[in-house]
C-alpha cells in the first residue's frame, strides 16, 4: 500500500509539523499554530511554508510536489464546509480532514483498536472494520471530560466546596486554596481562564494521587473514558491506546479488563497523516 | 425596633426597586438595572434617580430625607472596596451591601432560618444568632449549582452523552437534539452562550419531571441544595425557604426532613432592606 512519495501535515493549536516522504526520504518541519477555526488565514499561511521549506529539502519545487498524495490533518477543521475551503487555500491538492483521525491512525497503526486523546481537551475515537468513529470533545463549557483542563477546573471547584464547608478539606485543597488567595482569588481567576490556564493546574492533580479530592477527579475523569469506550464498541482484548499529554496518566485507574487491553503508540499524529496519504490510492 | 422613616433598596441586574418610609407611610418606585460591578455609572445613576422620585412621591425634598437610615442592597457588590466606592458615590448616607442579606431578610423576617436563593445563579444562607453567613454562587464557570443556569448546562450535557451514545435517550434529549441541530448545533449554542441563556432551557427541565434526565439533574441540584444547607448548620426543624425563580421547585426534591422544614417567604428583598435599614439603630 505504501508508495515512494506521500505529504503528511499535522497541525494544531501549539504547532504544526508536515512530513515530505520523497523517493523513500523522510523530509520533516515544523513551525507555529495552525487551527484553521481560531486563524484560517494564519494557518493557511503556516501549511504553505511547511510545504516550501519541505520541498526545499527535498531538493525540489513546490511544482514538483504537484499529484503527490497529501493529508492534511488540521485542529479546527469543524466540517466538510471548512475543510473545503481550507482545500481551496492551500497551494497543494490533498485531503484536508480534522486532527483525530490522524492521530488515531499514528497510535495504533494498522490495527483496528481504541484511542483516548486526553491533552488540554479530549476525544474518544475507534478505527476498524466499522470505521472511524469518534466521540466526546465539545469544547470546555459542555465536555472535554477527563482532560487536562477539566481536571484543572473540577480541582477549583472541589477547593471551592471545601471552602463552603460542604466537603472536607485535603492538602492539596489546602494549597491551593492558599495559593490562588481562596474564594475571591479562585472566582477572579475562573473569571479570565481559558482551557490552557486550567490545564496548567492538571500536574499538580496527577502528582497528588493518594490526595482524595484528586483522586476523586482522576476517577471520574477514568470513568468518562471507560464508559465512553464501552460506547464505542469495546470489548475485551480490543486494543486501547491512550495518546496526548496526560492521556497515559489515567492507565492505572481503568477498569482491570481495559488496563490488560492497553497498548503503547505506534507513532505520532504526524506519522498518521503520512500514512493516511499513502493509503490514499491503496 | 420599628421607626417611622427609613430608605430600602433592592437593586440587581434585572431591575432596581426602593422604597421610602416616611412618617409610616410607605412610597415605593422601581427603576431599570442595578449592578455596580457591570456598571457602576449606571447603577449609582438609577438608584439616585429612585431617590429623587421616592422623596417627591412622599412630598419632600432629597434634603429632607438625610439623615434617614438606608440599606442599599445591591448585586455585585463583592467587596468592601466596591461598597466604600458606592456609598461615597450615593446622594445620601446609608449602607451598601450585596444583596443576599436583604433576600433573607424578607424571606425569613426577623426568624432564624436558612434560605436557597436560585434563580439563574444561587446561593445558599443561613441568618440567626451566629450571625448572617452566605455559601454557594461563584458563578456558573465553578459553581452557581443546582441555579436556572446550571440545569440548562446540564441538559445540554445530557443530550451530548446521548448523542455519544454514552447514555440512552429520552423524550426531552431528544426533543433538544432536534431543536438545537444535535451536536453541532448544541456546541455551537454554547460557545456564546452566559448564564441567562443556558437558564432559558431550564423551564424545558422542570416541565419534564417525569422524563429521566431531567429528573437526574434536578436530584444532583437538591442533593447540592440539602448538602450545603447541612454546611450551613442546618438542623431538623429550622425553618427553610426557597426564593428566586425556581428555588420553589426544589421543594418536592429536598429530602423529607427538609420538605418539613420549608416556609413561604414573608417578604421581597425590597422589604428585607427596609427591615435592615429600620433595625440600623435599633
Amino acid at each position: 500500500m505504501s508508495r515512494a512519495r506521500a505529504i503528511g501535515c499535522d497541525g494544531g493549536g501549539s504547532g504544526a509539523r508536515l512530513a515530505l516522504v520523497w523517493d523513500g526520504l523522510r523530509h520533516e518541519v515544523c513551525g507555529g499554530p495552525a487551527n484553521v477555526t481560531s486563524d484560517f488565514a494564519g494557518a493557511v499561511a503556516e501549511v504553505s511554508g511547511l510545504l516550501h521549506r519541505a520541498a526545499q529539502l527535498a531538493g525540489v519545487s513546490l511544482e514538483d510536489l504537484r499529484g503527490v498524495p497529501a493529508h492534511f490533518a488540521l485542529a479546527g477543521v469543524v466540517d466538510e464546509r471548512v475543510a473545503t475551503r481550507v482545500a481551496a487555500a492551500l497551494p497543494l491538492e490533498g485531503v484536508v480532514e480534522e486532527d483525530r483521525r490522524a492521530a488515531v491512525r499514528g497510535a495504533l497503526g494498522e490495527r483496528p483498536g481504541h484511542v483516548a486523546g486526553i491533552g488540554t481537551g479530549s476525544y474518544l475515537a475507534r478505527q476498524g472494520p466499522d470505521g472511524f468513529e469518534t466521540i466526546g470533545g465539545h469544547g470546555l463549557v459542555l465536555g472535554d471530560e477527563a482532560s487536562g483542563a477539566w481536571m484543572g477546573r473540577a480541582l477549583l471547584k472541589a477547593v471551592l466546596a471545601v471552602e463552603d464547608g460542604v466537603e472536607p478539606a485535603t492538602a492539596l485543597t489546602r494549597q491551593i486554596a492558599e495559593e490562588m488567595g481562596g474564594v475571591s482569588g479562585i472566582v477572579a481567576f475562573a473569571a479570565e481562564a481559558g482551557p490552557s490556564d486550567f490545564a496548567a493546574l492538571a500536574p499538580r492533580l496527577l502528582d497528588a494521587k493518594t490526595d482524595s479530592a484528586a483522586r476523586h477527579i482522576i476517577v471520574a475523569g477514568a470513568d468518562y473514558i471507560a464508559r465512553g469506550l464501552l460506547a464505542l464498541g469495546w470489548k475485551e482484548g480490543g486494543a486501547i491506546c491512550l495518546i496526548g499529554g496526560i492521556g497515559g496518566k489515567y492507565a492505572d485507574f481503568l477498569p482491570t479488563q481495559m488496563q490488560k487491553a492497553l497498548v503503547g503508540a505506534e507513532g505520532s499524529a504526524l506519522d498518521g497523516a503520512l500514512a493516511l496519504a499513502m493509503e490514499q490510492d491503496g
